[in-house]
């Protein structure tokens, strides 16, 4: 089996040391950048937004458990595939989250609305490009359930 | 050094053989699951769009080269930090692409504008949700030139 090794480029540090399920709307993250990379925010500010990539290294897939499974076992949910979903128990536990700019410097990026643990390796930072990112998308109905009161 | 191993959930099948940097838009691309992720995108079919991660094993990220450079090496450009950009040749080169999504079936996702070449390994499919990935934001001028004629 084909194996990817990957390294964090930086580390996610915040007050959120509790696993939580909703509620990272407000959340204040620095992404603290490993000194190699000094220089590679350069024009970062120019940006509102960006897209984080975590590994979310406290999740974990078991597929027993995950694969197939209704959102956060409620039974008013479909059973749902796990690429229909967007919990963070994926395979390869990747969490994609577009953030809010506060501030960037050298080697750190603060942003607001980060859903990852105080600690999280990071594993790249991308400018928010509408043009790629921004999609005038279709969703089931129970999108709407779930996320009501998710912020 | 923390080192972070993943294994591919499927891979990329298109006709996309040659590197390109555009002309992404109309391409069609089945990704095959691996037989282990039978069940897994149950409920896809109801979303329009969703986001691609991939390992694009093809891109490579030298830091004397990547680090800091103009776009596609054009002098009308200005010189930005490596995660300013959306070069394929990130640390870590994962590709995030939102696609559209054209037919879901058991162990297969044919989708629309995705941007990797046949053979390319799949770390993770998640349903675009707008609730996340729809943001209202604020980009640099030199975006809207380097974007033009890019699909």
């Amino acid at each position: 089996m084909e194996q990817i090794i990957l390294k964090p480029v930086g580390y996610v540090r915040n007050q959120v040391t509790v696993k939580k399920d909703q509620f990272w709307g407000s959340d204040v993250s620095v992404i603290e950048l490993m000194e190699e990379f000094r220089g590679g925010l350069t024009g970062l500010q120019e940006f509102s937004h960006a897209i984080i990539l975590c590994h979310l290294d406290k999740a974990g897939y078991r597929p027993e458990k995950h694969l197939l499974r209704r959102p956060r076992n409620r039974t008013d949910m479909p059973l749902l595939g796990i690429f229909s979903q967007r919990t963070k128990d994926h395979p390869n536990q990747i969490g994609v989250t577009t953030v809010e700019i506060l501030s960037v410097s050298e080697t750190t990026v603060t942003v607001k609305g980060l859903d990852a643990l105080d600690g999280t390796p990071v594993l790249d930072i991308k400018p928010y490009f509408p043009v790629f990112d921004r999609r005038d998308a279709r969703t089931p109905q129970w999108v709407d359930i779930l996320m009501e009161n998710y912020f």
